[in-house]
């Protein structure tokens, strides 16, 4: 192993994306609720005004902030935090030479700027869903209010007719979003708000199925490789492309302080799974015990990680239930678990001891992500008992997490071929009780490794529709290796797609307007306003320029496809001539030559009317 | 302009894939039967035999086959049409100056063998749908029968499990494809073997809704840029990845001599949009004449083109619904339609002069794909009226062509947002008799330039799961630029996994096997044979080899994301031990200890049970 360096600020990606600037819009209900948007100006010649969009990026995108990665970002939440007077610092758990079973040279330095956790007083549950049952709008539900509706009009009836025409399947998405609209959501177990109160930098944010679609990006270094500073830059870049939140999946040597290091930089909500850090506390699974555990359960909360996946519902009696799988068991904490069970012949001790869980996670208001450990690793496993049973028991922990007032969501699969995954959301809404379901893909055919990002993103799109709030992403490296950095982009942007793709289908009166925005610049030739209102303006930029690559070419009104001769969409501004100016005039010209120009039954329809076709068509 | 060479053998790109030999099935009904289908063979230990799938590539990847591009390909179809002694030889047109519009240097060569052209005698229908309604089981019919079950074994309890899990919303996919179901699909118009008898090169192939989902890629030189070379590899190159056949899309010079080069060397269908074609021999639109148009039919006609996008539905009265469109017409047909009818002020030349068309399209069995030249160009302008009634006008001419004798698919969008896909199937199956859909994309947001491929790979498969039967591809460069090598090979692949995700949902009885041979090859630890049966195994291994560089690390039981320390799926090896020897000890054991091991309600469980899952919950 290399001896490690500091990560640097100068290693990390900052500067806003083309076009682009910070906004931000400040709360009514509560003072220091300020929420950073981005806005994409248009070319002087665009009849309408800036797009402004949801922006993930934090203050790395905005040039009057100041990045020093090694203070960590602006503690926006602590007033917050504090002022609710039910926390108190204290001193905290001492680091341990197995959190990062590294030392000298091999040892990541400590984060320079490391403070004292807090914690309710008395354990007290400090959750955002304590609070929302009590009534009360934080300052972190009126952010996200602000945040959801990036800035649109309030316009009830058009918002009331986009909704009325997308297919939400049951999801109840509002015409604008209130901040009681969020804590509703909240106190009823239908969306959480990762946000663990020693994560004060984070920019809050809510995943429910009546809210954006989210999508999670992975990051962490493995076992086979790993660089400190790469990991903090991933983060930064999977947020500047639009990642929601970002999981820690590290495994190997130093996960404690690199942990720290992107916690203390990260604008969103950072997941882990703990097993995987208690694992490298012993030799072997079975080894794991139930104090290591939640030791390193501490040890996280501590640190300001903002959910858990927890792989309590791999109970010991569904898992020889795998046996005759094609692909057994694939989940990595899953497998961890199904090995210690087996070794012990005992219940998994994460559910028998999972009330303890809820009390130490509430203190701290770190989220539930309960695990699907045995989700199916290819099509032909997928919807099968083992799965559902598994599914069924979080169903089960969602009602004791609630109880103990612990934000809740549900992780699901996997590989699933696209006829089951409906299954999959039905289930999950019936039996977890409406929690926010947080999937992976699903991969709807396994046949193409180094393209899963795709066979996933397909399932991801659908999945989203159906009413999953979060989509893991998945990168082509899936099954073959470690995402690089093109690789997290790749995948983040595939999964935005998947992501606005189930907006727009579900009918998210905010959805559109990129779509319709971009279309207009398409049509009018404003090429530059195309490439930055896309998700990766420096790609179609790229793109254009491999075939057209003089600047006189990005306000030319043709392209590359039909070449300067002729214009499809050229010919449309002579239609809408005709239809302005000359119909009435022409359609008496065309009948005196013995035809009839328009058919005066489709002047003026609606636009959609499957019913005048099909007369049209008995001609 | 460039001096144009010749293209040579070595431009193009030839050998068998990563651990494939071709292997031939002969036929029994006919002699000269001989169907070529890929099989990928395995590591030697694996416990299973190879896995043969569908073979696009003809016979570039045959090592035993000698190419030679001057000379194409072998005509192996001739004898086949001769049999039937209902063609004749004839002189053919001239090849006129506007043909190619490009002389001296600037000239492609003509291909150096050409042929005298063959039609019906007479002009009489030689169409396949005419010798299915005949009762004829044509060599063509059988060389696809086979083709299709993809040398499975005949399990007919097998295939009707398989089909009736699978979702094909009224597909009727047969537990195995025999000579008689291709003759009567054809023969009803619910599918097309696009094979005009002047392009006897072909290997024939099915497109229906009761086959394997077929996908398209479109190459072409453009007035911007151009080389015959790279279009010929382009060709061989997209059917290398699986494009099951290709259109030729080009504009600008020498578009006959470059299409006499595609064909001759072509083992897929070739499809053209004429007007193209006939627009380079006028100036503007409104200088097209039916003249003009008919003698470009008759000159792809006799070159060997096996079908024709016609924008025969671009009707004039439909025009002006357009002009409310965030994006008008992007149809390149169907806007050089609409501006020669609004210049004229008359009806589509094309749908006065449909059935003359269907005579001579009927004359050498060149299929019609009516074009859908007011398809959305963006996803607000989806499901509209203008595209709604062209699909009406589309039903309307599919039962002039079939009173003709003449195959007939339909083209369909284009943008439309996940949950307006669905309609377009339906009225697509309602109003033009089941007869083939073959769409582009659909591209299910418009905010991701230079990411098309996914954007319309979602909607893809979606549309091919409700009964889409052929799928036109959609590059990374969709509306910023010409696509090169990578481009088509990214298009091709992404399609590859739209189609076989079809298949799968729809319960194909043939697509699961190779999904499961990767899966076992995945659990087992065989990386090669994991990239090998994948999409692309180059790319699979290439991105294994960048984490996990040396070769001990392909037979290595780990993999980069879990480490040597641990891994998932060997933990299910133990899992499948313990079930097989100790289950019924363990769960005495556990009991004896207070606990039970195993619920014997689940064991010999059949994999899928939501019903037992709901009782667990309660617990």
């Amino acid at each position: 192993m290399n001896v490690i360096s500091k990560p640097k600020t100068s290693d990390i990606t900052t500067g806003p994306l083309p076009a682009s600037r910070k906004i931000y819009v400040d709360g009514t209900l509560h003072p220091n609720v300020r929420v950073p948007m981005r806005e994409i100006s248009l070319h002087e010649t665009a009849k309408e005004p800036p797009v402004v969009v949801y922006d993930t990026s934090g203050p790395y995108t905005d040039p009057a902030e100041t990045i020093d990665i090694e203070a960590g970002l602006k503690r926006l939440r602590e007033p917050w935090i504090k002022a609710r007077g039910d926390v108190e610092e204290y001193e905290g758990r001492t680091v341990k030479l197995e959190d990062n079973n590294a030392t000298g040279e091999h040892l990541v330095p400590e984060f320079p700027a490391l403070r004292k956790p807090m914690r309710g007083i008395n354990g007290a549950a400090v959750s955002q869903v304590k609070y929302a049952r009590d009534g009360i709008i934080t300052p972190e539900m009126e952010f996200i209010a602000i945040r959801e509706n990036m800035n649109r009009a309030h316009d009830p009836a058009a918002a009331k007719a986009v909704i009325d025409q997308g297919e939400s399947f049951g999801a109840e998405i509002p015409e604008i979003v209130t901040p009681e609209f969020v804590r509703d959501e909240v106190a009823r177990g239908r969306a959480i708000i990762p946000a663990n109160i020693n994560h004060p930098e984070l920019e809050p944010q809510i995943i429910g199925r009546n809210f954006l679609v989210k999508i999670n990006a992975n990051i962490g270094n493995s076992a086979v490789t790993s660089s400190v500073a790469e990991e903090v830059d991933k983060m930064v870049w999977a947020t500047r492309w639009g990642a929601d939140n970002v999981m820690d999946l590290s495994t190997g040597k130093n996960i404690h302080n690199i942990r720290e290091w992107i916690i203390r930089n990260s604008p969103v909500p950072i997941g882990t799974v703990p097993i995987y850090q208690a694992l490298e506390k012993v030799d072997r699974a079975e080894d794991l015990t139930w104090e290591i555990y939640r030791d390193t359960i501490v040890e996280q909360c501590e640190q300001g990680v903002d959910y858990f996946t927890i792989h309590a519902g791999v109970r010991l009696k569904y898992i020889h239930l795998t046996a005759e799988r094609i692909t057994g068991i694939v989940s990595r904490g899953g497998s961890i678990m199904a090995q210690w069970c087996l070794a012990h012949h005992k219940e998994n001790f994460l559910y028998d001891n999972f009330e303890e869980l809820c009390d130490i996670m509430a203190a701290y208001d770190v989220s539930y992500s309960l695990g699907d450990g045995l989700r199916p690793g290819c099509t032909a496993d997928a919807n099968d008992q083992a799965q559902f049973l598994e599914l069924d028991t979080q169903g089960e922990l969602n009602k004791l997490a609630w109880e103990k007032n612990v934000q809740v969501m549900n992780e699901g699969p996997g590989h699933v071929p696209m006829h089951k995954i409906k299954a999959n959301m039905e289930k999950q809404l019936d039996v977890c009780g409406e929690a926010p379901f947080y999937t992976l893909g699903p991969l709807v055919t396994d046949i193409a490794p180094g393209y899963d990002h795709i066979t996933s993103g397909i399932g991801a799109a659908m999945i989203g529709w159906f009413g999953t709030a979060m989509l893991c992403y998945v990168t082509p490296k899936e099954h073959l290796g470690l995402p690089d950095r093109e690789d997290v982009k790749t995948g983040v942007v595939t999964y935005k797609i998947a992501a606005h793709a189930a907006d727009l289908a579900k009918g998210h009166p905010g959805a559109q307007a990129r779509d319709d925005a971009l279309s207009r610049a398409r049509f009018e030739f404003r090429w530059e306003d195309q490439f930055n209102l896309g998700l990766d303006a420096e790609t179609a930029k790229d793109f254009h320029d491999r075939t057209l690559p003089k600047d006189a070419h990005k306000t030319a009104h043709f392209c590359s496809m039909c070449g300067p001769k002729f214009c499809a969409m050229e010919i449309t501004n002579q239609v809408r001539e005709y239809a302005a100016n000359g119909m009435a005039e022409m359609s008496e010209k065309f009948e005196a030559e013995g035809g009839k120009l328009y058919d005066e039954s489709f002047v003026g329809g609606s636009g959609e009317t499957e019913g005048d076709g099909k007369t049209e068509a008995a001609e």
